[in-house]
């Protein structure tokens, strides 16, 4: 199967060397989030996910979670019960969570390796706490407090799990369609009434009470996404003083059968019935769902980027070992019957492409993480502000990007197997398979694209790219007499302008007609990943070479550096390409007419 | 679970009205290969395939193939034997073997869009017959009088199948490592002694003897790919006279578990001093296999188009159903509780790319075909080796770009059906993991690469890409005054030029250094692959606008090249960006720095 070790140096070098968290954990009051107490964490979330979680990974995908129709009870692949309750007394639940709520008050980006050392090595398992992060954020923005003591602090003790009820049959990102309905009781609560699918976490057998954030419309809720409600709705009833009660009226009716993740309980949840406590102002559900939505984007970019980098340490290790054929320019190891297949240049290309998107993608997760705490803990009004900004606008872009780029790097992974790379006791084919759902959940790609170009560009009037843009230019101007950067840094000054010019194009274009937001969105987002990726990658170079890590590590880093601006940053054109053409070939043909 | 309707009327359209194949066929001397023949085998297939096979595969994947190690006896699939014998009886066994050996004698392209309907209804069973082909074609080219009357006739009238066994634990690609023995035998014949691994249909239940070809080495071969000879090897033992013998020692030892195609057999199989009969001169084993190989190589890249169209169909269908959403530029269908997503612009890129790469990719491939028959039957022995050069050039861009575009249009299939798609249910998924097999197995995405620029463009200073070049040149002149056609052909005809002088410029890097060869070919099939595709999409334009066809189907042509050009010809750019860019950026990196 394929194995696991956390990049415990590339994820410090990415935090500390290229983001400077420590100084900026200081700043923004993180007294506890030390260098060293961040590094003890890492240190530990390594040794809990190679250990304990990474080894339940294949055994996880060949049981899956089981369903009994006569109980409703799901059952957990063997060993997944017991790891969660390692990671419950590890204190990992809370560990980003409010100290007066009983967590360990870490910053966000303290939390983010952990979170990709889990996905990495356990996606399946990983989907059970990642809801409860969810949960969390919806409770904390939005809980009255007798919530918060009642729900939230066993979620963030770990003790109980949350989850988020949105999707029903007729809608997943059309969330006016839903019908679920919620009637007021005398008591203050609400009877919640409708099925929801695609519950991740909705039944297991981890915790003996279950979260559920449901959305749900009230009896005179106007129609569409203004009259939805937010609703707690716990598996088993909680009073008011947090007492126990009965067993709700909510019930698992089934598993899907999934093409990956089979670790994780995807539920059909049906409520009939049950008790639900509103969260926040009737007919408000949409904006607290967001709450949780923006994190559990975030969250799944953080997938996408822990399965690439799994699947590319395998990949790697493989392209050593594996025999295969002698360099066309002389054999490299006379010695051997022929030479590792890293020496191809077509492996090659494989490798590097991998290695560009893992730890580039890497910086640029770990950055918006950090644009979290800025936006929490920020002392200036105008930094918080600013950081909302581009954490808006980078959060399509983590999400969307981090996810195709974990389904690329997981195809070229398995593609330098070859024909064993199908063959499942590699481990290979459960990571591409695992790496699909990334790019629907949380918003399939095309919806994080429309999110991008309609909300963050035309409504916001392009304030998160501004502040992108500038960032970009403070690094090439601090920069510019550098010749070990030049060839970075010019580049780069070249693709933000004309980042900025297509901008202004879609943007005219939009105001003429809509649909060219829809047109250009998908184009958009990626050609803005790629100069994204291009920024982090010089900075990664600047950052190695001002660092004290030894001279193969700086060489690595500009080696890949000067690899994707050779041979990633040019899908630009294409995108580019794309956008200029503009949505008429979108467009004109009828929909009767595409099978005439 | 997904349909499949045959395309009749697109495969009808490809074959005659752009391929002008018709005519063709009667000037190759094929007289029974009317339009009104070819009519009715496209019908009777439709009808096979729709109703026989593609109910049976969803069953195939949920059920897979057994194996019985008490016996070495693999169990296939509910169904798929029973479909085997209404195939035979059907008589599409034999449909394009010569008549003297009991085929029905048509041309090859007239029996590709049945392989493309047997692969759209079910991959995994078409492999079963496939592997017959390969057999068929070394044997027909290469097999002794005895060995065509013992083991060929058997194989054409689908009584028997045929294997490829190549592969070993420790080597695929690389042939020349395979340590598989044959020992010569008083008799004539040779004892076999070997593992092969990865063999498709290597045991199954459909027929009471599988005739394996055998890749060893005889005891005094030269090392490397010189000294591989060719074997068959029967399952059952068969005399010269035909006549069936006792059980020959060759057996299969386990079947392997797959990331798709559950329903194929991949077999482990142990020979044992099996009997096995030279085929061809000794140590010629490697030309004897690139016969099976370069015939495999193109079924295989229409197994990627097979898998692309069904899923294509699906998204289309599903795209019309889904109500989700309104058009940003308002409601189209106000009615309804929400728009249909093809209003989407983004659903419809990914609608559009399916459809562009499907219908495109199905004149490149059987174009191939049509080469395969004038290469065989050409009456001017010039026409027959112009043919064989473009085809030598097409069959790696036909085998990679089919089925890494097969793998795009399942992913964007997928991508469509939202989160459903990731539920078995629907089907989808399974459509992406079968299609993931194609860019693998018969040489994987980046072999083909290195055959192109090795092979087929160095070693044959270009002779099939100067035919191809030629062909666009032929279809620009052509039509140059063409005001309808001039959006088409002015792009192409720049493209084309480009394409030459990207070459050169690879050519002459490559001579001062092999391993820009690698460097380059990876990006320079693509390349090569987008253009050719501009080539067949202005052509199918042009030929629809002469045909008979409806106003719709002449504009939805129209409409998708006017996308394809658009949309999808800009890859080019980022693919030259990557060629030009050179090999240094792929091979500074020392191996043991990429995780430094």
């Amino acid at each position: 199967m394929s194995s696991y070790r956390a990049p415990l140096s590339d994820m410090r070098f990415v935090l500390f060397d290229v983001l400077g968290a420590e100084a900026l954990f200081a700043r923004l009051g993180f007294t506890d989030a030390t260098r060293d107490i961040v590094d003890a964490v890492l240190e530990e979330g390594a040794r809990f996910t190679e250990t304990v979680l990474a080894p339940l990974n294949r055994g996880g995908d060949a049981t899956g979670c089981s369903y009994d129709p006569a109980t409703g009870t799901v059952t957990t692949p063997p060993g997944f019960k017991e790891a969660y309750a390692q990671y419950v007394d590890g204190g990992w639940a809370g560990l980003v969570s409010p100290v007066e709520l009983g967590g360990q008050g870490l910053p966000q980006a303290a939390g983010v390796p952990l979170k990709e050392m889990i996905d990495a090595a356990n996606l399946a398992w990983g989907n059970f706490p990642l809801l409860s992060h969810g949960a969390t954020e919806a409770l904390l923005h939005h809980g009255a407090p007798w919530q918060q003591e009642a729900f939230l602090k066993p979620i963030i003790a770990g003790r109980w799990t949350g989850t988020m009820c949105l999707t029903e049959p007729q809608c997943g990102t059309d969330l006016g369609l839903l019908k679920t309905r919620a009637e007021p009781q005398p008591d203050g609560s609400h009877a919640i009434t409708g099925t929801k699918i695609f519950i991740t976490a909705g039944e297991h057998d981890f915790t003996d009470n279950i979260v559920h954030l449901v959305l749900a419309r009230l009896p005179d809720a106007p129609a569409g996404s203004k009259g939805i409600s937010l609703f707690i709705v716990p598996k088993t009833k909680v009073g008011r003083d947090g007492a126990m009660g009965a067993r709700n009226a909510v019930r698992c009716g089934a598993l899907e059968h999934k093409m990956g993740i089979h670790g994780s309980a995807t539920c059909v949840m049906n409520f009939d019935g049950a008790q639900g406590w509103l969260i926040g102002a009737p007919n408000k559900g949409l904006a607290a769902m967001f709450t949780m939505m923006n994190t559990a984007r975030l969250a799944v970019g953080l997938q996408g980027l822990g399965l690439a980098d799994r699947a590319w340490q395998n990949a790697l290790r493989y392209a050593r070992e594996r025999l295969q054929m002698r360099a066309l320019s002389g054999a490299k190891f006379p010695d051997k019957p022929a030479d590792p297949i890293i020496v191809h240049p077509d492996v090659r290309r494989m490798l590097l492409t991998q290695k560009a998107l893992v730890e580039g993608g890497r910086a640029l997760g770990y950055h918006a993480a950090l644009l979290v705490d800025i936006v929490g803990h920020g002392a200036d009004a105008a930094e918080r502000e600013q950081a909302d900004a581009l954490l808006g606008f980078l959060t399509p872009i983590v999400k969307a990007c981090l996810t195709e780029w974990g389904v690329e790097c997981t195809y070229h992974a398995l593609q330098c197997f070859g024909g064993h790379g199908y063959i499942a006791e590699h481990g290979m084919e459960q990571l591409a398979r695992d790496a699909r759902i990334t790019t629907l959940y949380e918003g399939t790609t095309g919806i994080q694209a429309l999110d991008l170009m309609g909300r963050k560009i035309m409504q916001s009037q392009g304030a998160g790219l501004r502040v992108f843009l500038q960032m970009i230019e403070d690094f090439c101007r601090a920069n510019a007499g550098s010749p070990a950067l030049a060839e970075f840094v010019e580049p780069l000054r070249a693709k933000a302008a004309e980042w900025q010019a297509l901008t202004m194009t879609i943007g005219q274009r939009a105001v003429a007609d809509a649909d060219e937001v829809g047109a250009a969105a998908y184009d958009y987002l990626f050609y803005s990943g790629y100069v994204a990726l291009a920024y982090w990658w010089a900075r990664s170079v600047a950052a190695a070479d001002a660092s004290a890590h030894p001279e193969a590590f700086k060489d690595a880093k500009r080696q890949t550096a000067r690899f994707y601006f050779a041979r990633l940053l040019p899908r630009t054109l294409a995108h580019k390409a794309a956008i200029e053409s503009g949505g008429g070939s979108l467009l004109a043909l009828e929909a009767d007419r595409f099978d005439a």
